[in-house]
């Protein structure tokens, strides 16, 4: 499907592939995505917008450099074989708005739960935290994270536009819950991304046991 | 054991097995196959059947290529040393009724757990959880799966009516559960059959964790 | 320490030895030995007894085969480096007892969570779990097993006595319990031994988190 | 930044930055150093003091010698690349406090939990458990040991008088914890502190899932 008249960012796009799919054995060894859920993606070029991704279905256990897709900014195939997960146009949103460098998605036990449990807040906060302090320019365990949490859709032109508007009303957000469904994160390039998976990922499992101990 | 006048078929058979053999080591870590429990098979002939199927008493943590038996449509072995599973039959009742192409078979503690809360209903319903979508045909989180509850024996006749029986009656399930025994499902191929092992184990902690918080 | 008098049986030492040693990664994993806690046996020889038996204060995540030992029935040392596990008795006892060919000793969460809750009445009984079918004579989930709880004790004599009396009395258990301490099990060699330890652990699991949920 | 006239003890130093390194992938599996959180540290000279630490920032999954830096007294990089860790200040305060040859600090989920729920109370109590007779110079399970907790601080200053003040007046304290932010525990050596964390652990573990089922 590679369009000879299309400049793809060949040396970029491998580094990415290959940092992408390196996530993939840990994550799916933490439970945090597995029956194939999640996807991870990486911006390759900026003007115009290139984007590495996983295809759809694929087992993240055993995720290859070869599973990974480039997409243009509509989320259409440039290059690699498979189709795009469907909610590239949501990580499109993010990369757009948060000028990420990388969007990283995840479905683990506890991020189903709290997202279904403080649904009907709109959100919950995280405060008080020492590990706080690694998300991107917070400097105090004293911060206050408001985690926003958005219904989950099947129509995902509609999600990607709550998604904006959640995160435009929230500009200080470093993430989000799509309830009954998974985490959505970023980073300026895939370490810090990934280093954000595990910060929330870790206060999700901190809250949800000391919620369940609270209201004994 | 492996008669010179019964067509065996040992490509198929030594692939599959290689297949099988692959899952014991993410499923033992993971507490899904512990004591020797659980087993896996897949077919390798429709016509007349052959399945190739873990033989009893297995480490599943060290499962190899040669604890894998090939076994026909009645359970007799064909090709390979060892005894077969008990559950064999059940691995066929499936296989015959869905079309199986792999059935899967785990013991976890939440499947020990749930079973056995929700035994009183004869299932259980899950339902609203994107996790859902990889099920087989499933393209929405607003999907609802009953996972029938199948009270436990030692007959095996026995219990492969009731779960005929089962299937019949809920001719949409794609698993069910043993009370305090496990899950079963399975899928087209390995593959498949794998993912929606990882989506059920996935969702009855998601339902345990909640259940549990829900009833405080 | 090898006296020149004392026939030794290398050849089954060394084997047992690597198997032995071969326990300590996955059961680390699981933090069934954490902070080298643990220690695992087997039967060199029973005419005199020889026991191999993993030396004290070893990293059960890093153990080796010359960490192992070689005792008599009386738990000294006659080939090795290193000092034997202050429980050798305790071994010795159950090796006398049951004629057991290898005995596991393992501290894991939920046993010092079960072991102190069902103090009171000496012991916890576990049925009607499928899993039970893995212990070594159990041919049906409908067994009734009870696992003996014993109060914990620095003096080795005294210990090993009370299991004595404890295992008499209770000719068909497969393990014990020592209070907030750990699960003991055995089996005829090393691989049934470790069989008895992912069964015992598994359900003490589900039964731990069973009995939260109940008393809600 | 290595000034020639100080000596630095690099044959210790680089057998120390191999050690803390090799300490990265287990505890990151366990989910004790999440989101680059923990620091590692051993003295490889003590007059003048000289400490290896793990710099800032680093994931600790994939920590390698090159991110250990060596520190003097006052916490000023003499060798090596990257930022030291702003905690460096409460390492070496452990180390003049109690000699200690390793200090180690975790982020875990029990720990969060328990320094919190224990906040009121100044620590907590953990005794009758017979793991606690792996920390140094315990020598029956019916020790009693107390663990202080401190309330977290970005003053390092500040944070670091508190722990000299709180270790001053339990001069047989084995670690503390951080509010809502992690374990400190140390040992003669990295081997005797990293037994002292998987102790420390476990049994936070142990009380956290107890006191929850105890207080329904």
């Amino acid at each position: 499907m590679l369009e000879p008249t299309i400049e793809v960012s060949l040396g970029e796009f491998t580094a990415a592939a290959a940092s992408l799919a390196g996530l993939g054995p840990d994550f799916h060894r933490r439970g945090w995505v597995l029956g194939t859920s999640g996807n991870f993606s990486a911006v390759v070029d900026r003007e115009p917008l290139r984007l590495a991704i996983t295809s759809s279905g694929v087992d993240k256990a055993e995720v290859a450099e070869h599973h990974i897709l480039q997409v243009d900014g509509e989320g259409r195939v440039l290059a690699g074989a498979g189709r795009p997960s469907a909610e590239t146009l949501l990580h499109l949103a993010v990369v757009r708005l948060r000028g990420a460098g990388s969007v990283l998605h995840t479905h683990s036990v506890w991020s189903n739960i709290l997202s279904d449990e403080f649904a009907v807040d709109g959100g919950l906060t995280i405060e008080g935290y020492e590990m706080l302090k690694g998300l991107k320019g917070v400097s105090t365990h004293e911060h206050s994270e408001w985690l926003p949490i958005i219904d989950n859709s099947q129509d995902m032109t509609l999600l990607a536009k709550s998604i904006e508007e959640a995160l435009t009303q929230q500009p200080r957000a470093h993430g989000f819950l799509l309830r009954r469904h998974g985490l959505y994160t970023w980073g300026q390039d895939i370490a810090e991304a990934k280093r954000h998976v595990e910060i929330f990922e870790f206060l999700l499992e901190v809250l949800g046991r000391t919620h369940c101990a609270t209201r004994l």
